[in-house]
């Protein structure tokens, strides 16, 4: 008989109805109550087997991670926590799973630096399937934020020609060999023989596609892999990882800040409605987690309440130039507890400042605002009207509490004359760029843009503290397995 | 004052308000009529100008593609095709646009090829903007299918260190250097030394990976970017593309075929829902552009007829077995009009011979299953009971009208003895796979699960003919502009 879904048959208030149920075996109690997980939800379904009619070969083969298929009467359940429960009347053995070999045995606590190494089963375990099917439902909440608002997904390339994206590192995409790999005469690797015919590398950014995109189409997002090679084995560092990038034509800065607040809102309430059976789990497991920890260092709300607490309240915006005043007079930067002490406008802000400014200074999300030109890139509006040495540029930074930097965007600089003379002086080719300057050539407009880091999103809704927790296989220094 | 998008102000029913409008210049009729185009509908606002108060130097600045805003009346229109336009009280040029220099000028009838190195700005013209539109829109029904019907969204990884996927060559993904290659004692490349400590390519399907979800969150897709580094240049492949690739435990084939069809309409009907003004725009476009075709090559079947056959009739399934008969008593074979003539069981289908199928035999879209096991990939379940030297796989690949192959899929095998030593017959190390074959070890059960080509969907629901038109930034053999 067909099956019906674990998440269909615990909403099913029809009882007393045969049913079949197929899935995993989460544990096997007594002999005789399986909870039985299929992934549709993080919830169990009981399934009573009738031990005394069942022999006992069957009996030793319900094991952690087996797959089975039960069949029987759907009947209201006696235990806790749980409405119905399925009275077994057949039971049948999909797929063994050898207690010996199967590497996750909870009774064994493991870590979950043990279950990175396992990244194909370690979305077995309750923890993971909640994390990733958060993960499943923030991707979606974003695209339908972004379609319901009009705005329309582009998919920018990923293997690029262009290498003057300048957001760091980049990998070498390549079909040529390192043996005997084509030379021109004066002796360089002939990139002409390669596939694409030039250097190619894998992408940093959508933006420089997103704008072209945004100054046809009005709005725009992009939402895909973009790459980091670069060496930093941290929690919240990968070599891929998954972009958002919305642009949109005649938005100023002030605009631009407003989307982003409003997106960020957005996905996280729709997540907290769909996800609530999820969310409790995790922020059970991160209380549970944080016991071990010293008070001072434990979370001061449980995920739940930081999640609508960031709902119900503004992000606080405040220029850079406050933000300094502020961290000046701090007492970490008089005390000298900063690492990189700040003594003057100009500085470039550390992670060390920000979380002070987040999470002692304003305890809330915050919007930094109007940075030091020459601490930012290329395309950012120049400010009008500033003192010299002090020129600024229409950048904003979002901060969030235990995550950092979640977003970085910016109003583009729209003027022609002032792009190029930035490229100029930062040594970046006209030539290299000559379809981006077109859209600055042809029906140049204000416009504006931010990139979030998805995983940086899954981090702080989850309650996940290290960023390998929260992609399905993760990829790092030393690390691309599976 | 704040302004409004055009699809707003289309669907505006309150005239004589003041409105404000931005956008880019269509057209510029009689030094009077602006067709004013912001991208988010195919449609413009006419804006009329009084032009009598406007001096001549502005009006010389309202070129194609010139950047303006427009304050004025919203009022009924005695214009054609229009509900509404502007009456305008206030112009500003916000970007200019030198006729002299813009690339795309109408009048010049801009093929398909030259808009191709134009890529940043084809999709300021109508036709690439209604194709790029539909693609948001085909794109989000792909999301909204899966997680209406319970299924999570996965991110396989885009670098791979498996080399097993077996789908076709593929690209090296580096950071070491050509010059002064880091080498092993042996002189062979030293692999160790790269970022990733091994050697990285570019994934061709994140099948592998997703089949461990499966067996986990029960339904799980994928969406996102492959690679082929295939010298292919035809007007059918890309070296980047995008796929889409469910999983379903517990699913046979037939349920497989069941969940492609259901999906593939269901996409269909939603993007007829949603994107009817771009879809007519298209077909007209079809239509113009085949009136340059002798008859007999012309469509059957205009656009939006094409679509709504696809939703109202089943696919035809057909055995591979049954599929050959009837092309080896065809008459192009009894002829030798074939390329490949079909001699006996076992060949491997041309797309000649698919062509056939679907739009000449058939003439619906078709669904061949239980191919020869030795022309199909190592995971396909082997089907029991075939006659030595007929062994089949549970494969299907669903064939469309003027597309071909859209769809490829199988059921799995799920036993770890056959799988294993079907890796072995193809030289596959069981090492490289260790994870892949742990998913048959621990808990396995039968699953399934297909790829869609997503350029291909494009392809068949904008009615063009060149994948390079679909996709924004095409990358193929010596091409990776923008």
């Amino acid at each position: 008989m067909k099956h019906t879904k674990v998440i269909d048959l615990l909403n099913n208030t029809k009882t007393l109805q045969e049913v079949t149920a197929k899935g995993w075996v989460r544990s096997f109690r007594n002999n005789q109550f399986i909870a039985l997980n299929d992934g549709s939800t993080i919830n169990n379904i009981q399934c009573v087997v009738d031990f005394e009619n069942t022999s006992e070969e069957t009996l030793k083969r319900i094991t952690t991670s087996a797959a089975v298929s039960v069949t029987g009467t759907l009947i209201e359940s006696k235990g806790k926590g749980q409405s119905v429960e399925i009275q077994v009347t057949k039971l049948e053995i999909l797929g063994d799973s050898d207690p010996e070999k199967y590497p996750i045995q909870l009774r064994n606590r493991p870590s979950l630096e043990f279950l990175r190494e396992q990244a194909h089963l370690r979305v077995r375990t309750n923890a993971f399937s909640a994390i990733m099917r958060v993960r499943s439902t923030l991707s979606f909440a974003v695209h339908q934020y972004f379609q319901e608002n009009g705005f329309f997904y582009v998919n920018t390339p990923i293997i690029t020609g262009s290498d003057a994206e300048g957001a760091g590192e980049m990998f070498k995409v390549t079909a040529l060999p390192f043996d005997g790999t084509p030379r021109t005469e004066e002796g360089k690797v002939n990139y002409k023989e390669d596939f694409f015919g030039k250097e190619t590398n894998l992408t940093v950014s959508g933006q420089l596609e997103g704008e072209t995109y945004a100054m046809a189409l009005g709005q725009i997002y992009t939402f895909g892999p973009t790459f980091r090679a670069e060496n930093s084995n941290t929690s919240r560092h990968l070599a891929e990882f998954w972009m958002i990038e919305p642009e949109v034509a005649f938005n100023d800065l002030d605009a631009n800040m407003d989307l982003a607040e409003d997106f960020i809102k957005y996905v996280i309430k729709y997540t907290l409605e769909k996800c609530e059976d999820d969310l409790k789990f995790l922020e059970s497991r991160l209380l549970e987690e944080e016991k071990s920890k010293p008070q001072a260092e434990r979370s001061e709300m449980s995920l739940l309440e930081k999640l609508k607490f960031v709902l119900e309240n503004n992000f606080k915006r405040v220029s850079y130039t406050e933000a300094i005043d502020i961290l000046k007079n701090s007492t970490p930067n008089k005390k000298k507890k900063f690492n990189y002490i700040i003594e003057e406008w100009g500085a470039d802000l550390q992670s060390e400042h920000e979380r002070f400014l987040v999470e002692k200074h304003f305890k809330c999300p915050v919007i930094l605002f109007d940075y030091p030109a020459n601490i930012k890139a290329f395309y950012m509006r120049l400010n009008e009207n500033t003192e010299p040495g002090k020129e600024t540029v229409r950048a904003m930074d979002i901060l969030f509490p235990g995550i950092g930097e979640i977003v970085g965007g910016s109003q583009r600089e729209e003027r022609l004359d002032v792009l190029v003379e930035k490229m100029k002086a930062l040594g970046i080719e006209e030539e290299e760029l000559w379809w981006y300057l077109d859209t600055r050539r042809f029906g140049s407009a204000v416009h504006s843009g931010f990139g979030l880091g998805f995983e940086r999103l899954v981090l702080f809704v989850t309650g996940m503290t290290n960023i390998r927790d929260v992609i399905p296989f993760p990829r790092t220094p030393q690390n691309a397995e599976f």
